[in-house]
C-alpha cells in the first residue's frame, strides 16, 4: 500500500531541501528579495499579483514564477504588465519544489530583478512541505473560506511570515467573523503577520506593498 | 520577456487500489451507497452535510467519515445530529487514502447505515489522486473561487459524478460568470451533472437531496 508521502523518501526530502539551500544563497548573491505565495485555490493569489506588481515595477524590476498544475492561466494575466514570467506545469503535483524553482530561476534574467515572486499551487496543505528557498512565505487566504483554516491547516500558517486575508470586501455579505479568523490565526503562530485586503478594489493593498518595500531594505541592508 | 514553461512530467504516485477495491466491495455487499466529497478548504463540504443529513436521516440510516489533517472541527459540527461519525486525522497528509477509509468503516456499525458520506481534506488537487473505494465523486466548488478553477484543477473534475456550485446566494454581490463556470467544467468532464446550491439559504438543495435518493434506487436495483 503506497502513500506518496511516504515514497518521497527522506533521501529526496534532503536532496529537496539540498536545492531549496542553493536557491537561497543564489538569490541572496543576486539580492533578489523573493516572496513564495501560498494559499487555497482561489485565495486570490493571481488578483494579488495584479494587484502589487505595478507599485513594484515603478521601483524595482521584478519577475514571476508561476506554478500550475496545467495551464497558463495565470501567467496570461500577468503577460499584461511586461515582466519576466516562467510558467511551471508540475503535470500533477501538488506543490513546487526546490528543483522546479531552481529550474524556473534559471530561466529569469537575475541581473534586471529584485523581487521574485513565486506563486504556488493552489493547495493549502502541500507546499508548505517543501523548502523551495525563498525568502519570505506568504500565506493568502480569503475570508470566503470560513474562520476555521488555520486551525485545520496549521502548518502553512506556522512556517509563514505573513497571511494576508483577502476579499475584505466581501465582509459585509457574510456572517464570517474576521476577529475570529485573526483570533485562530494567532493562536498557531503568534508572530503572523496579518495584513486584510482586498485585492478585488484595492482596500488596504497599499499595507502590503510597505511591507515589501520595508523588507527589501532590511534585506539589502542585513 | 514573455511567458517561459517548464513541464516537470508525470508524477510520482503510488497505488492503493486493492484496498479501495475491498473498501467497495463491502460496501456493496452491505448495500451501502457512498459518497465522497471532495474540494477546496472552506468550498462548503461541512455546511453541505449540514443541511444534508436531516433530509437522508427521515428516511435512511446514514453514516459519516470526516477527513480532516488536525482536529475535530467539521466532526463536532455534525455531532448534534445523533448519527454514526468516525473522524480520521491525516497527521499532515493532504488527502484520504483507501486505507484510511478501510480503517473509518470498520469503526462504523455498517448495518445500520444505508448511506456514507466520505468528507475529504480540503484539497483540490490530491483527494482525486488516491483511489477510496467510495461510489460516487461530488467535487464542490463555491463561486468565490473564481471561474477558471475546473481548467486549471481538471483531474478532479474529470474523476467526479457531480459538481455542487456552492454559495450561490453569493453571486449576486460578485461579478463571478456563473455560466462562465459551467462552460469551464463541462469542458473538463462533459457528463459531470452540475447542481447549482447554497448550503448557507438552502437554495436548491432539494435537488442534490433528489439526486441521492434517485441514486439509491438505482444501486439497490442493480
Amino acid at each position: 500500500m503506497g502513500i506518496k508521502k511516504i515514497n518521497i523518501g527522506k533521501n529526496l526530502l534532503a536532496e529537496n531541501d539540498k536545492i531549496a539551500e542553493e536557491n537561497f544563497l543564489l538569490l541572496k548573491e543576486k539580492r533578489i528579495l523573493s516572496f513564495n505565495l501560498m494559499g487555497s485555490p482561489g485565495a486570490g493569489k493571481t488578483k494579488i499579483l495584479e494587484r502589487t506588481i505595478p507599485y513594484i515595477k515603478k521601483k524595482f524590476g521584478c519577475g514571476v514564477i508561476e506554478g500550475d498544475i496545467a495551464g497558463t492561466f495565470d501567467s496570461k494575466r500577468l503577460e499584461k504588465f511586461k515582466i519576466p514570467i516562467v510558467q511551471i506545469n508540475t503535470g500533477g503535483v501538488c506543490h513546487l519544489d526546490a528543483f522546479m524553482i531552481k529550474k524556473g530561476i534559471e530561466k529569469l534574467p537575475l541581473d534586471e530583478i529584485k523581487i521574485l515572486f513565486v506563486e504556488n499551487v493552489g493547495n493549502l496543505v502541500c507546499p508548505a512541505e517543501f523548502k523551495i528557498g525563498i525568502e519570505k512565505n506568504i500565506v493568502v487566504s480569503s475570508i470566503t473560506e470560513g474562520e476555521d483554516k488555520s486551525v485545520k491547516y496549521p502548518l502553512i500558517f506556522k512556517i509563514s511570515d505573513v497571511c494576508l486575508i483577502n476579499k475584505t470586501d466581501l465582509l459585509k455579505f457574510l456572517k464570517t467573523d474576521i476577529k475570529k479568523i485573526e483570533r485562530n490565526i494567532l493562536t498557531i503562530n503568534k508572530n503572523l503577520k496579518i495584513i486584510k485586503i482586498s485585492a478585488e478594489t484595492g482596500e488596504n493593498v497599499s499595507a502590503w506593498i510597505n511591507y515589501i518595500f520595508s523588507e527589501y531594505r532590511k534585506y539589502n541592508l542585513g
